[in-house]
């Protein structure tokens, strides 16, 4: 137990400890600006070096007030302006501008570090990693909770053995969405922006992918509701959601999720000897509750926030780009993503079992 | 604050202070004769006067060894034996032998207080309800969650609006079945005698019958997965489930269900406003967190445990026996979750989503 507290947030996938990755951003929103940015000023492997925005002058002005060597506009990544400056991108921007911009960076030959969903589509998202295997970049999607520490000892947890056979996994993410950004008509309400509704996407990805990563199975069988209620919801199919996964091995996982909703977020993986409860779970908050027969124990981190998380999930990124080694989280696993996104819409839809491979 | 600690455990169902039930109890296993009879003894409306069992010496012997004044077979019990030394009966006996004595107890003109589930298939519970509304006796189904003190604040709760609108619930019931019970031959395994399964008819019915109560809302459109994989589970279907339930007005409801897994129970239900948590939530131990905007608390109530459930639970069975008054969980109560257990089981049968009246 000694060893378990000090060895915690060590970071057990480290294969480099030389090197530094330079940046540069793209989207420059509030998550970019307030939550990335800071992160990456407390890294060990990153820098950024460049912003990029729609305009030169919004870019240029967000650089100086952030001390970041270039300000460009999108037109002028696009023509590969400051391109010596950086040596990958981090991508920010809503779901279905992803493309365009990996595609750019592909060509140029920049590693590509892009935030989840990847794009809108299954087959937007197919063209991406299409284009980073064409050019031979490495393409990661941003999923921080594969480097949380606490997901990481829940996942060794598990691969020990802590809750025996795995059961069933619960996982739920909900938020208020318009009291967080009261704008009815923001990107996130726009499905030919966000992809196939809102907070499927954007939330219920949080569970179906922690689950995916901490058993290390997939789901091959999915059925879901939706429904919208409020007016804001009204060009999205799932203001709330409720889904029913098979995972192999006949693993029951359920969800919600909800964009219009008390905030909360637990995963809980029931076995047949323990359960590990991650409660709150996602965002930056993760508490691990574990039990096994009569014993239960709350294991906080005090020391990890968003910030801490992004933080951790750059210099992995940076890591793998530095050393060419593998990427766990990479095009092709947030791919099996957005199939299972895709599976659960038309599984809601149909009211059918929905089949993935 | 004050006035809600004090009146926590108040009894707002009772109507009488005055008279007593006398009850024969059917079914001498361990749950009647240490859980209910002890139970029984610490109510101030009910007596046990009368045991029923297979055997005429085996329901004497008990019956002496806990002062109880008559013990008698079940075909003494079907002739009328001591049929002037009790008011009711109290059904503890597997599902599927609970008609033929609600049969009797009804032609005796006794009340009725049967365990849940009703019985073994909605069509046998359909008799129940026809026995006791032809001999006009009062019929109630155990649901014990329904005057524990916690589940009936949460609904006091729920009333006022403290969710605000419900988006989601979630239930999980698991328990190690065959380390509680070391058979492999227990009833609970064999569909003939317990109903349509094991895991969902015994422990899913917590999670879906007390949302029913705690919302005041039905399932009408339900989707479920089931597997069995332990051997001892061969003959029934859900040695695990899974379920995505619409409940009237689309709050999603996902459950999971397992007689082979750790112990765990939980009931959640999320709004728009707010979040009432009871973790655990069933057999005796319900624990209630609370949230709405930035404050959380939690409830604990250390008086309450399954005998404590169960003389709320009988007490109220006799203030509505003494009075007449209407029993919440009464036949059709009991009929409909009978017919929503039917349904789940259609519905991982079939694939189909399956839809209830």
């Amino acid at each position: 137990m000694y060893d378990w507290f000090d060895s915690y947030e060590e970071r057990d996938w480290q294969t480099t400890t030389e090197g530094t990755v330079r940046l540069a951003l793209l989207g420059l929103g509030w998550w970019t600006i307030d939550e990335a940015l800071p992160a990456i000023g407390n890294t060990d492997r990153c820098e950024a070096t460049t912003l990029v925005s729609s305009s030169a002058e919004k870019a240029e002005r967000l650089a100086d007030e952030n001390g970041v060597d270039n300000g460009i506009s999108y037109d002028e990544f696009h023509d590969g302006a400051a391109a010596d400056a950086y040596d990958a991108v981090y991508l920010g921007t809503p779901n279905a501008y992803h493309l365009e911009y990996v595609e750019t960076a592909a060509d140029l030959g920049k590693a590509v570090l892009c935030e989840k969903p990847m794009e809108s589509t299954v087959e937007r998202a197919e063209a991406m990693v299409d284009a980073c295997e064409r050019a031979d970049v490495p393409l990661m999607i941003a999923y921080r909770m594969h480097t949380d520490p606490t997901v990481r000892r829940a996942r060794d947890l598990l691969d020990e053995g802590f809750i025996g056979e795995p059961v069933s996994v619960y996982g739920n993410n909900s938020q208020p969405l318009l009291e967080m950004i009261p704008d009815h008509d923001q990107w996130r309400l726009d499905p030919d922006v966000s992809g196939y509704g809102t907070s499927v996407t954007d939330l219920g990805i949080y569970s179906v992918n922690t689950a995916r990563f901490l058993l290390d199975r997939d789901p091959v069988a999915v059925q879901s509701r939706m429904s919208s209620h409020h007016e804001a919801f009204a060009d999205v199919p799932d203001e709330r959601s409720g889904s029913l996964l098979a995972l192999e091995g006949d693993v029951k996982m359920v969800t919600t999720t909800s964009q219009n909703a008390h905030r909360d977020t637990q995963l809980k993986l029931t076995g047949t000897e323990g359960q590990i409860d991650l409660r709150p779970a996602f965002h930056g908050t993760c508490t691990m509750h574990l039990s096994r027969g009569d014993l239960s124990a709350t294991i906080e981190n005090a020391a990890v926030d968003s910030q801490r998380e992004m933080r951790e999930e750059f210099d992995y990124f940076a890591d793998r780009v530095l050393t060419g080694g593998d990427i766990v989280p990479d095009g092709r696993h947030g791919l099996q993503d957005m199939r299972i996104i895709q599976a659960l819409h038309e599984a809601a839809d149909t009211g059918d079992v929905v089949t993935l491979e």
